[in-house]
């Protein structure tokens, strides 16, 4: 009972009875409704990709469990072309969908999972990595789409876990029973629920002695009663419930995730499901390799979105006639400029990676982490780009209704033209392209997706060898000679 | 019959027939269509900002005409001091309404005709400044609001006017008829069609001499018959109709001017509201001193903007209580200093002005133009380190029904606090203020109003005195001695 | 015994006895050394512009103490018009010399002091203002040169002055006697040492109340027995002590200032020449209004360098027969629109200048640091971008002695020629020329005269006014209405 | 008769015969002049490193002509791991030697010219290729280190090489005899000289059909007669010859390459020493292909002293006492941020490196332009970001002369300290330090070292494949539908 196709795959998401809600609503009908259809098309969009074999070579990878061919975002990485590969396949995926596909977060966070189960089973004879293998190869045979939940609500960030007025602001256990754990609290930002089968919870900081009970990890099924999902709001995203294509932008794929708050309201998860509990010393590490697994990802997925900017920018120039005028050639260069520097992060971070005690490839933390920063600058400057060569029309470009309309149509079309035989649709359809990929949620996805800029910083400060630099410094201005 | 107060002016625009369009409807109640109210306010706002003893002095001016006091938008500037006025006001009042108050470009528009319609006098012998005058008095004396109709859609942008395929790409004149004459074409990006009594209409670009019938410059009651408005969307434009206020960002006021395409159908204008026609050497400099006069106001009204988008900042800040770390304070204090470069621009150029052969006053060309370059930029900064304080939040945040709702609501309120004594629902306007402020319409407005980036480069090319700085460097380096 | 000429005041300085060290020399010959010799030339020239009917309306400013014609450097600002002039004067020097002329610390530091002595009087009942009128009054009549002297040495700059292991490290009072007081320290960064024939000297921070000594301000003439100068070391510093011209690139004029510590060995100071003296709470009043009158200055000063630097830079692109390639006209865009977003902080901040209780004018805080701030940065963006145009040569370009030698001299004229017409040598100068102003020693002035970029910012955090900011985004936010 | 040690290496040079004029003086002992040690420095240290055995694995490889264990620097890459042990070797001496090591140009050349060798005789059925192998073989065996010389003159750079007034600005043959060809022209910009046995020369450019005598590409010994070498200064090169070692800054190595003019005067090149001879349609391949190669290095190389001029940075915020300052630290991030964005360049196109006809690895173009591109830029911003934490002292500190003076080097020990415990002459040095890596020829070096500017440009455009991004485009927003 593997899913194979992305019918396949729909169909397994009907049988959820997942708790959705959005505008005041519950949804029933997740993967029908026209608010989630895009979300749930770009990951059907993964299950294609797989069956064709002119991409099947990103998209599957041989699972070091069964040896069987399993999908990528289920793999844990074997070697530095595992890494590659990784990234290489979010590229190409990203450049056919224009948006986030929500399933790297699961894929880092499994990986991730496996090197930090290993390792407490190391220190304290504990038996997780045996257990989360055995998800593994759960998730890889049913090829299942699993994502991470990781950020806490937080309330006043000034203070821990543990000083909040309210103790439910981080998740944590609130009772233990013989057959498993009761947690309670909520995790903001998920990507993905609306294509998910599981869930896999992790802690969203380290933590010290007496946060026990924040410590922990576990997998459950999307469906779990008592977890309540509430839905995101994004940049124009009711257009997506609108009649017609072209004010979508994207009209077959979301923009971004399809973010949402997951709600635990103290929901039970069995033993056989848990795989950190009150080790403390280890969310910190989780924390730290699930970012920077994740963090390696974002100079090659945006980099993907940002070629279908770059393509949409260069047509709009065209349809103007201005795409030989220098400035235009010189900004469409620096857009390929920034993208490029973007993507050789997620490369360097990639091709630096190295084996974990567990056998699994983890990136480069210190370039991951300068690649994700990259991400929180360079996706904005090219969207400024875009905008710029796109013109004023990207802000006051008429309706599709209006543009359909029998009465008012016909001028739209005479007077929103551009150069010869280019119809006056395709102009309208690329500018929405824009707007919607040069803006709003798109760019605040890559600003805080996998971290936040500071977050990024406190890394960079930690792994950049400050001492090394200054030994370096002191042997060649000659000072050492001078204490001797 | 001088209108004075808010109240007055929404009634006086309830009696105009403007054609209307937005999303496939022609809207009949513009002034009360919950998608133009916010747009209405805003310029109800100078209203009620003349009327408010604290902000008068910034709101009124003395007419040269009749020496009544009058609003400082229909002002023509008769100083230095009235050029800083003018862009402190426009600070002033986007500080309060955070939104582009749409009056600006119809300011810009009197002046430059004011201007350029004396020098054409003086070179053909024509009358048009007498004409001009007395549209200004009525102007001022009725105080009423006059917008500018510049951007022709332009079809092949490699192409002159007169080459398009279509000749209406470029709005010309098709009659000449005893009592006036018929023109034809569209204007892309009218700022403030809702809330206009009249439109002044003027060339887009510099015109060579068989383009007689594109040099015309008039003036039209808003509600001309003949003249199709059709709104352009903008950003999250349907919040606007939604029930509630959060999602909205600004519930009072738009986040930007309400912009539209004006079709003219064969329009009919006296000769008495025409004030240039067919004096083709004069399109190029009408429309380097609009654009000018323009440019001036864009460090100041988004500056405007930038104050409160900083103070949104700042509050969600303390709100996570992390006001006072130091990346934090940090990046406000970049915020600060990028938005008072911006202001210093606007200034400048106004410091730097001098009178024109008409007696208006008009602003330091090159300086205009480096303030809107910089606008272009600094802008979209300010919005990118806003949207990094933030948080993610800003994309994820779920709806205003949602948190309304009886069942879920609660979760919202209890899982989405910040610091103690601060209600959820602060947290959840401020997002959603920073979000309307920091992305979309708002970002392309500084990028494309008073002219793409590209246009202002030009302008300092030709306006950066390269010669006289060779002649400098020449001096300096010895070589002018070489030479002899 | 006023000093008309250039002449004149090269005599004046012959008169002196001050002990400057360089080199490990103490230079008798001051004013002819020929390291010397391009600083006093710099200085020189102001008093030859005085006299140039073409500049002398920006050079000359009337006394508000006598009514007669004097040098603005040596002014009282007595309108907003003083202010802008002042700013205007200095980018018309700077563009006829390319250097940093040195009479601005001494210009800024005298108003200061002028505004500073009043309020200390009004507070304490001394009569520091009118002892320093006469100071004032002396320096314009004499028409002399004074320079300011504020950044103490720190040593360890995370304490304060009196918590230093050596309390030297800061300047203070160490005897007080009848007839004066006896100061020891020393003062880094002096500009203009070399042509100066007072110093005034003043503390470099806030202070405690325990800090009393440390809280003095008092003017001396340049050569007061005790006070050692050493000079510090520029960028290329020696080659101005070499034979020929090309290589100085700025032959006639230094690149920057000429800076020097002055080390102050028990040095008497009679109480006539002593303005502040144990007022620990105006010390940091000094240095805030000393810094914003100086910082007002970097948009202009450094602008007029940078117009030299885009001369020469078109110059260099005109020989090479690529003035017309649309990245080089960019590029010259760029350059100024840089240098104009610099002037206009000058022009902006001295705008809104206004006017102090002593009657002096004072800049616009929050402006003036926001224009240093700028020069922080984009002066090193200038450089880069002359560097870009100049090309590799500037770093490989052969020595003047190799060009003028009989043996390989032709080879160089042969193979370095541009474009046909222009001489080798024009070149080579050319190049020289941007080499000196696009980086070294002229980019750390333009980074650290008049306070470094953090001092800038912590101006900026408290003049930035969030908490107004902060009301402004809860109205528009409606958050106000929900505190009720 | 292999090299093997410095002092052998030092000594093979005092064979040579080259003739070497600096400052109008032809240099005898080149080796041991103080202006031109630390050059020879630089290089022997390669000598050094190879016989180190912790960096040995990537000083050396393996031949694939001989499997002897060879200098990295004359090998032929063979893997994807050949490309990435290059960069680490690079920025890996550049750590230890804070200094260009001359050698790449010419390790860049061999890997051309075996490429493109094997490309001309395929095409031409030439013998190239194997007369190549033996040259490789040959600096194999002997160790000896190779220059490259490829940028010409260019004079009027709007025309092509046979358009110049003078035909010698490109270097060409001027004559084909049995024996050989005769060259006559000059080349710019040739790294490494001084510490060079033999040059390899080839074009500048992409070449016309009727530009044949253009097309020349050779080798010969350094010394070879008719070869004029003409050194450039650099910033600060005389201090090279000054006593002491403080404001040297890098007193052992110097801080760039040490680049001359090469002039050929009828210079006789034997057959079989001539790779290419006519084949014009190569010339651009040749550019192409080395500029690629050479463009790789720049984030490894740069990045290596970027990474000393860090350690300096930090250090010099110690000595301040203010390394643990929240400004500070964040400052220091950056630069970490800018050195591993650069860094990551170099590893991402080597990673993505891959094999060519000749069996020679090639990194991957497109990326190897943008590294190259991002070192114009943010080699700069490091150097200013240290320029701002150094201090203005960076500008004004004394000459070690007066430190050591007897009668005023007390002073400066005194008030020059920063923090307890550390010799101001510690302070002194890492000042010098700072300085000369943060600007001047250090800086030129990294724009326009292996291409300027807009040279990364040019290839990006072509390699930034816009028209796959534009069908990507298409197909997102649905165009393609539309034209049916």
């Amino acid at each position: 009972m593997s899913i194979r196709t992305p019918e396949e795959y729909r169909d397994s998401l009907r049988q959820l009875n997942t708790e959705i809600w959005a505008f005041g609503e519950k949804i029933s009908d997740v993967v029908d409704h026209p608010l989630f259809v895009p979300h749930v098309n770009a990951v059907a969009a993964t299950y294609e990709f797989s069956l064709d074999p002119t991409t099947e070579d990103l998209m599957l990878a041989e699972s070091h469990l069964t040896s069987k061919k399993i999908s990528r975002f289920n793999h844990i990485h074997q070697s530095v072309e595992d890494l590659l590969k990784k990234v290489k396949m979010l590229r190409m995926i990203n450049q056919k969908t224009a948006c986030c596909i929500q399933r790297c977060a699961g894929m880092d966070s499994l990986n991730t999972g496996h090197i930090v189960t290993y390792d407490i089973d190391q220190k304290y004879g504990t038996n997780y990595h045996e257990r989360f293998n055995k998800y593994i190869q759960k998730v890889q045979d049913e090829n299942i789409v699993v994502i991470g939940a990781m950020t806490d609500v937080k309330g006043n960030r000034a203070l821990k876990p543990s000083k909040q007025k309210d103790p439910d602001l981080y998740l944590h256990v609130v009772e233990e029973r013989e057959d498993g754990i009761v947690v309670k609290g909520a995790k903001a930002h998920l990507t993905g629920v609306t294509g998910a089968h599981e869930v896999l919870v992790f802690p969203t900081a380290a933590l010290k002695d007496d946060e026990k009970d924040y410590a922990v990890v576990f997998s459950m099924p999307v469906d779990t009663p008592g977890v309540t999902y509430i839905f995101g709001r994004q940049s124009n995203d009711t257009r997506k419930t609108e009649q017609g294509e072209i004010d979508k932008g994207n009209a077959q794929f979301a923009t971004v995730g399809g973010e949402c708050i997951a709600v635990f309201d103290n929901v039970f998860v069995p033993w056989e499901s848990v795989y950190m509990h009150g080790e403390t010393d280890f969310a910190g590490k989780f924390v730290e390799i699930f970012a920077a697994s994740h963090r390696q990802n974002y100079g090659a997925c945006k980099g993907g979105i940002a070629d279908v900017l770059i393509g949409a920018t260069y047509l709009t120039a065209k349809y103007n006639g201005v795409e030989t005028a220098s400035h235009i050639k010189d900004k469409l260069v620096e857009m390929i400029h920034l993208v490029e520097t973007l993507y050789s992060g997620s490369i360097a971070c990639s091709s630096e990676g190295h084996k974990t005690a567990s056998g699994a490839y983890l990136t480069n933390i210190l370039l991951a982490n300068v690649t994700k920063q990259n991400t929180t600058r360079l996706v904005y400057e090219i969207g400024r780009i875009a905008q710029d060569i796109g013109g004023g029309i990207l802000a006051t470009q008429p309706a599709e209704e209006d543009f359909r309309h029998p009465e008012i149509g016909g001028l739209i079309d005479k007077y929103l033209v551009g150069v010869d035989g280019v119809p006056t649709e395709a102009r309208l359809r690329v500018h929405r392209l824009i707007e919607c990929l040069s803006s709003g949620t798109a760019l605040v996805e890559a600003m805080h997706g996998a971290g936040s800029p500071q977050a990024q910083r406190v890394f960079m400060l930690r792994q950049g060898n400050l001492g090394y630099k200054e030994k370096l410094a002191t042997k060649i201005a000659g000072i050492d000679s001078l204490k001797n």
